[in-house]
C-alpha cells in the first residue's frame, strides 16, 4: 500500500505506453486469463457488486453517465468506475463513443488510492470477457467469427476473440459507412491472418460459428436483424445491449438459445435480457464457468453472452495495468485530497501562514 | 468550457492556497451567500439529486464509501462526490475523519472536466448550509452558542454561524477529552471575540439558542443526551447523523420540533429523520427558504435541520473553489482519458509507433 498521503495517477498515455512496451497479443493475452481467474474465482461474500446507475439524457446529446462500483473485501478497497456513452462523440467532437476513469479506495481509511483512465480498459476488458465466454460456450471448431458494428468495441472483440479461436473469416456490418469502410484497415494493427470481408447481415448470421454485436443503436430501434434460419450452433456476444430499451437481438432467436448474462440484475434492466421473463434466462457466465462441464453440451447449440459489463470486469483490468505501470515506473503520485497537520481543524494551515508573517 | 482532452484537477493544498490568499471570513461569507442562492434557486428539473449510496462495513475498520451524484441539466454537468467517513482515522492514521473527492463531468460527451479535493470543501459547505438553516430557524437575538463533538466540523460549524449571528458565548462538549481539551486552542484561528466554555451537555441544550450535534456517535448508541427541560426556542443543526441508525438527537426532543430535513428521502434513511414517521416531518429546507415568511414563526419554537448533507451543497463549493482557482491561476491541467487520433480504434496510438520505427 502507498503512503495514503498520495494518489496514484496513470493516464490514458501511460497505458497506452505500457500496451507499446508488452505487446498488444500479451496484454490482451495477460488479460483473458486474469478475466477468466477473477470469474473462476468470484465470491459474493468478497467481490461485493452494485449494479449500475446513473443519468441518461437526450440533451444537450444523447447520452448517460453512469457509476459501476465493486468492494473487495480481501483487498480491502473500493472501485468505481465512471462511464459515459455518447454515440454522437466520434463525429461530433473527434472523441470515443465511451469515455471512463476508474478510481481505486482504500477501505482502510477511505484514501483514493489510484486514478485511472478507463477508455482503454473499458475496451480491452469488454473484449477479453467475450473472450472468457466464448471459450465456454462457442464452437471448438469455430472458424467464421460475425461482428456487426464496426466502432471502437469492434476491434478488442475481434483482438480477444481472435486469440482463442482459430478463425479463418471475418465477415463483418455496419450501417455507418465510415466504420463499415474503414474496418479492414483499422484492424490491421492486429496483424491478423484472416480473410475478412463485408457482408449483408442475414448473411453473416447464417454463416458465422461466433459473433459479436457491438452497435450504437438507439433505444426502441433494435433488434438489429430478424432471425429466420435455423443453426445448428452459434455463440453470440452481445456487446452493445446497454441501456433499458436498446437491444440488439431478436426475440425469436433468445426464444431458441441458452442466454448467459454477466450481471442479471443489470442485464434485466438494461441487456437483452430485458426481453426475456426471468425463467427464460440462463445461469450467469461466473455460475455457468464455475461448473463448465455441465454447460459444454451447449457448445453445439445456439448461445448468447449477455454481456452488459460488470465493474468486476474493471476491476481485473484495472489491476493489470496498474501492476504492469508500476513494475515499468510509470504514471506518477499527486497530493489531491487536502491533509492538515491537525486532523480536527480544518483551518490549521493557517497557522503555518500566520507563524511564517510574523 | 475547457477543452474536453484535460482535466483539471485542483488539489487540497491549492484549495489552503486559494483560502489564505481570500481570507477564511471572505470565504465562508462567500460561501453562505451562494448556498443560500442555490437553495433558493433549487428546481427539480434543473438540479436532479439521487440519494447516495455506498459501501459500509466494520472491518478493516468501521467505515463507509459513498458516492453523492447530481445533474445540472442547463450547466450540462454532472458532479459526482465520494465521500469516505472513518471514525477511527484521527487516531489511528493521523487522517481526518471524512475523506473525499469531487469530479465534474460534462454531459455533452462525457469528459472528466474537473477534479477537486473534497474534504475542506465538505467540511466547509456543511458550516455554510447550517448557517442558511440558521438563519431562517434561529432566533434573531441568539447570543448561545452551544457545540457538542468538538471534531474537525465543530470548528467550521462555529466559524460559519458566528458570520451569521453575534454571539457572545459558545458552550462545547466532547466526550473524547483530545477534542474536548483542545478545542479552545483549536478555534483561535478563527479570530472570535466569543467567550468559550466547556460545559456539560444537559446545560449546553438547556442555555443555547442554537446547538450544533456533530459527533461520531457509534450506531445505536445514540441520542446523545436525555431531553427533559422545556425551553422556548432552540435551533438545533443535526450534522453527525448521516448513516443508518446512527442518531443524535433524542425522540422526545424530535417530537417537540419542527424538523426540517436537507434531502427527505435520504434523511428519513440516514438522518434524524429515521426516528419519525413522515408527518411528523417538516418541509424541507429548500421548501422552507422558498417560503421564508411562512416559518418565521418557528424562530420562537424548537427547530431541526436534519442535515445529511446534499451533493447540491457540493456542487455550490465546488463551483466557488474552481472559479476562484481559475481566476488566481492556481490548479492543474493533466492529460487522464485516453485520446486516440482515431476515435474508432482503440490501437491506433500503435500506427504511430510502426511508423516511427520504421
Amino acid at each position: 500500500m502507498n503512503s495514503a498521503d498520495h494518489t496514484f495517477l496513470l493516464s490514458g498515455e501511460c497505458i497506452q505506453q505500457i500496451i507499446q512496451v508488452i505487446g498488444i497479443d500479451n496484454i490482451m493475452d495477460d488479460l483473458i486469463e486474469r478475466t477468466y481467474k477473477g470469474f473462476i474465482e468470484f465470491d459474493a461474500n468478497n467481490n461485493i457488486l452494485s449494479a449500475r446507475k446513473g443519468f441518461n439524457y437526450i440533451t444537450p446529446n444523447e447520452g448517460l453517465i453512469e457509476w459501476m462500483p465493486i468492494r473487495n473485501v480481501i483487498e480491502e478497497e473500493v472501485l468505481l468506475k465512471v462511464v459515459a456513452y455518447h454515440p454522437q462523440n466520434p463525429e461530433s467532437f473527434q472523441l470515443p463513443t465511451v469515455i471512463s476513469t476508474i478510481s481505486k479506495y482504500n477501505t482502510t481509511n477511505g484514501h483514493l488510492d489510484t486514478i485511472l483512465d478507463g477508455v482503454l480498459p473499458t475496451s480491452l476488458r469488454t473484449g477479453a470477457a467475450s473472450a472468457v465466454a466464448s471459450q465456454l460456450f462457442g464452437h471448438p471448431e469455430s472458424k467464421i467469427l460475425g461482428i456487426i458494428g464496426c466502432g471502437a468495441q469492434a476491434i478488442t472483440q475481434l483482438h480477444a476473440l481472435s486469440r482463442v479461436f482459430d478463425f479463418e473469416k471475418v465477415l463483418y456490418f455496419d450501417k455507418d459507412l465510415i466504420a463499415q469502410n474503414s474496418f479492414e484497415e483499422r484492424v490491421k494493427i492486429l496483424g491478423l491472418d484472416i480473410y475478412i470481408q463485408s457482408t449483408p447481415i442475414p448473411e453473416i448470421v447464417e454463416n458465422s460459428d461466433v459473433l459479436c454485436t457491438a452497435t450504437s443503436i438507439a433505444v426502441d430501434q433494435g433488434p438489429l436483424f430478424d432471425y429466420h434460419t435455423s443453426k445448428e450452433w452459434l455463440h453470440i456476444n452481445a456487446v452493445g445491449s446497454d441501456f433499458p430499451g436498446k437491444i440488439e437481438l431478436p426475440k425469436s432467436l433468445l426464444d431458441e438459445s441458452y442466454v448467459s448474462p454477466d450481471f442479471l440484475k443489470q442485464a434485466i434492466v438494461e441487456g437483452e435480457c430485458q426481453q426475456l421473463s426471468e425463467d427464460q434466462i440462463g445461469q450467469d457466465i461466473i455460475t455457468c464457468l464455475k461448473k463448465a462441464t455441465d454447460f459444454y453440451h451447449l457448445k453445439e447449440k445456439l448461445t448468447v453472452f449477455d454481456s452488459t459489463g460488470m465493474a468486476l470486469e474493471d476491476q481485473i483490468v484495472a489491476d493489470m495495468f496498474i501492476a504492469l505501470a508500476k513494475s515499468m515506473n510509470l504514471g506518477q503520485y499527486i497530493a489531491l485530497e487536502n491533509r492538515n497537520t491537525d486532523v480536527k481543524n480544518p483551518y490549521s494551515f493557517l497557522f503555518h501562514t500566520k507563524k511564517q508573517t510574523t
